[in-house]
């Protein structure tokens, strides 16, 4: 088969980064083109690139001209991460000439007419794109921590209708771009405050659980309160999350639920869907970011400690990869399933 | 005035050695004795013990030669830092035989005729130490996350009537004494369990801020859901709360009854007594560990980021430094304000 | 005596606020103005500073409103911890206009009237502010590694003649600014490169420790090699040094001259001298900069494993506080000293 | 062909459990046996260790049964990440039993009939085992500091004769083993000790480096002096060398040497041979323990910012990854090496 010809926006942030290691040997796309800034744009991508990855930047890719965001584009599909500060115009544009912009942005996440997709949870709000007036189509996915919860909550909604919960996340400095969190404010430090974080848990997840129905997406009636900090971790964010239930649920439950679910990203075997998409831990003392954000490579959304809880109805822990399954790979997962159900023929 | 004479219990622990710092030059106290274990004993302090502070060890104290724990004693007052393996069986004892124990011991805080107390939120539980079957007494102060989650829910609850409350702590490794937590497991990461920390804030606060009756305290009837992780944050727990209240309180109620507070130390004046016990902050992102433990010399209870909350009615940000107002002063305080109220003459 | 009215060049940047902090109750300067950049000029320092110290923002400064780089200004001492981008420039200007600037940048370090001095070492080199051709006059303490590799190096080149040193630095991120080092490149990590860094330390010492001639400063006659690196630690620089003499010279020796020495500030009782500029540790694992950097109040030099080196002399340990002795300290003590020595009547 | 049957002593401690990553599919070896202490002996594997690897425990090593030490044992070789306290007298038995004993611990090293290897530097020194008085043998590689310093002397002495070098290491956290380091002494601190380290680097290298004669290895006539640093970094550690050489080196020479090395691991093929022993960075800020040390699978040893040196003749920063090269790696490569050369059969 044929690779389908794709593109990075933001190529050299922090999520482009990602984009570039996990698209480099992807079994359905080949990277063609790297778009940045102006200030990268004639460079290599070598050189354009502050690189800051553990591991070494891709060969082929790293001798890629960059290019200016603007500039014409040949990608099937363009992988955007850009900053929200330019990605809803360039997006728009991009995907009204004919590109399928898969993003990461939150620019477009509540538009009425954009799916807001984990596939494993809501594939169906693909049939969204149909509704939007152009050559091409916009899909995002979520925010990096509302991915870890709407996981977690998908499967228990859908099984026992979550009524509300209170989540509050430790999340990476990775999650903050580069140069991002200034070491001065983050070493031996926790700050319990992220911008705009606690507005995007609180509504992103009632989206994605959401009902397709012929006038748009119907938020899932559940009420979500999110307070965020950001600690000296270096990726992955981890939540601690209490939810009520709309009848009797206990942790048995709960933890049988979770570790049982399977989406369409595991029948349909697509490249990058992680095996089992939650894992249940058992340890007392797991998950942790710095042991636990690479099982299933980074893909997984891990939930342990699952128990009762006094106010509501159980309580847990889970923890994701923040710029892998909760930023990228997201959306690299997003473009296959899209592709996979026929959205690009 | 004649000062006290007192002695420490676990001299040479975390603890121990923040009530060598607050009571070294202490207007009411003076420190006349040191007691750690048999390894230690006979040995001049400044030999037994492996000081961690950021200050010097104080002269005078840094020349007294240990104690065995069991050893017959002077103090009037024993401050108690003692490990919980062995403060029960030692406090009791010493209690019995005519010493008042002040202690920061989790062993007895849940005794029926001990008094866990925090001076500003519940003095009058003192009364208590009568009931006790003892030549001397025992006093306790609470768990350190506890102390600030009572702090702020104390006056709320007398004016407003708590009905429930989340809590998701973020606590300072030098909350788990020394060695205690390796670097291996912290650096860099998150660990979300601290062994029967949750199950002491689901229930000391209940206590706290209980009814004195004829039968013992009668606890507070709300619940309280808490998730406890430790964060590589040299001192300082920060905690995340959301409070759901027996009728409607706005974030603006709950700033003005925080900031308002006053306790009976703050109207004794006593030594160790912040200004304001509860200091509400305004910026976005704080309170913040490193920046904000030392307001009113590690004293006070600091509160930001008061805000409505979509689930329960406010959610707020609680930070506290956990080894001084969350511990070793927190017994200071509770030996002077018992001392003032007259209960040792 | 009325206290010397002064000014901080740079107030809202990490040096200048360790100014305002330790000029905030100086026995000898009052501080009347503050400069900072266009963008903050007009607004209070409270509201133009993200102020990052632990202690609360000095009252009264705070309430100053902040002037622009180049407007006129009254103080007569100019304290500058101006970006070193700006520096060169404006303080010309400042000291033409008959200011005595007393500067903490690079850019006229190396000038050859400036003096460069550590009133411990040089305070006769104060006498090279005579030649310059100005109404005011600039005075210039050395780079943060280089202060404290100087002080120790100071009374051991008197004593025994150093001819080599081998020098390495573990520099914390506080050195850097704000907003500095990003944590995502300093986290659990060492980057062994601090631009300029190395030429100052091989430089600096030796224009410091050189001798006042007619022609200007003659260099001393050793040489040094450094190489510098940034850790995740917030305040304080280790160095791990080497040192050849030109005579046999044992530890003991070294140990001895460190500890015995004194200099001008205090033979004169500086506000600001430590009564000690050399502290002389004995443990086998000190100085740590997490427990030794404020010895002193931060204005002492540490000096510990002194200890025989199998390729040079000695080797040992040096630990200072990069931004009080190492820089706002080191200019304030300049002053102080300058002042002392009559120079400024 | 036939695995090779191996055991590995010290199972549960931090370099058994990279002995267990690296043996897991080794395409020579096949683990049979782990051995631990007492208290471990009778549980499973995943029972008996405290598991503090990124990665998963391998699964069908998990499932075997840890035996005692002292226990007769059936593996070919036995890998050693024993502890000092207990290596010494263990591995003699086991070596006197019959059994090729390849040790991380530092019990052996300098007995003069024990070879100090690393495969690319020294194989040649192997034949010393043929001395020995047993049924068995005992190899040992070297300290982690060491590996690195010797490998980049290695080439250098051989081609331009070293002289003397100066060395401080910046050492990480993992190299303590577990619990190692508690927190409280290493989060935003560096501790400028480490227990016998300086000793290993100012000896060993030269035993390295040493010739094989009639009577002994010859060590090498250089001196080496090094000052040892623990830093909050997880794993890799840092080094930085100056270096004096017999005749005019420059920079250039070195950087050529060492990036031409080749060894007899390379010519080999041995499976857990690097491809290029030595990488040569050439950016200004690298190497970085954060960012460098999985370069070939940790088995690299980095070298970069070598430029010339005003004291003696070259300086530069060198990085390895402690755990794997500097420990388990170092022993896999010694086993590969010694049954290569033949000496197994």
């Amino acid at each position: 088969m044929e690779k389908i010809p794709v593109g990075i926006l933001g190529a050299t942030g922090t999520v482009g980064q990602k984009f570039v290691l996990l698209l480099a040997d992807h079994p359905m796309f080949r990277v063609v083109e790297l778009v940045a800034s102006e200030r990268s744009a004639g460079k290599t991508y070598r050189e354009a690139c502050a690189w800051k990855q553990a591991t070494a930047m891709p060969e082929p890719i790293a001798e890629l001209t960059v290019k200016a965001l603007g500039d014409a584009l040949t990608g099937r599909i363009l992988f955007s991460g850009l900053d929200s500060s330019v990605a809803g115009e360039a997006e728009t544009r991009y995907a009204d000439g004919g590109h399928i912009v898969i993003s990461n942005s939150s620019n477009h996440r509540m538009d009425a007419d954009v799916p807001l997709t984990i596939p494993e949870i809501n594939a169906d709000h693909f049939a969204l794109t149909k509704r939007q007036k152009r050559d091409g189509a916009i899909l995002t996915n979520s925010n990096c921590s509302t991915m870890f919860l709407a996981m977690a909550l998908g499967p228990l909604h859908r099984e026992f209708t979550v009524e509300a919960a209170h989540v509050t996340t430790m999340q990476a400095i990775s999650g903050a771009g580069y140069p991002g969190v200034p070491s001065i404010d983050i070493l031996g430090n926790v700050v319990p405050y992220i911008a705009s974080e606690e507005e995007k848990l609180e509504t992103e997840a009632a989206k994605i659980l959401g009902r397709l129905t012929e006038s748009g997406i119907e938020s899932a009636p559940f009420s979500i309160s999110a307070q965020c900090n950001r600690v000296p971790v270096f990726d992955g964010h981890l939540e601690t999350v209490s939810v009520k239930f709309a009848s009797r649920v206990t942790p048995e439950d709960v933890a049988r639920c979770l570790a049982e679910f399977r989406g369409m990203p595991q029948e349909h075997k697509l490249p990058s869907a992680p095996e089992r998409p939650i894992v249940v831990t058992e340890e007392k003392d797991r998950p942790q970011p710095a042991r636990d954000i690479m099982i299933q490579n980074g893909m997984a959304t891990i939930v342990g400690r699952i128990r009762r809880c006094p106010v509501f109805d159980v309580k847990m822990v889970i923890l994701g990869h923040n710029t892998i399954r909760g930023a990228a790979g997201a959306a690299v997962l997003n473009a296959e399933a899209y592709h996979a159900l026929g959205y690009m023929s």
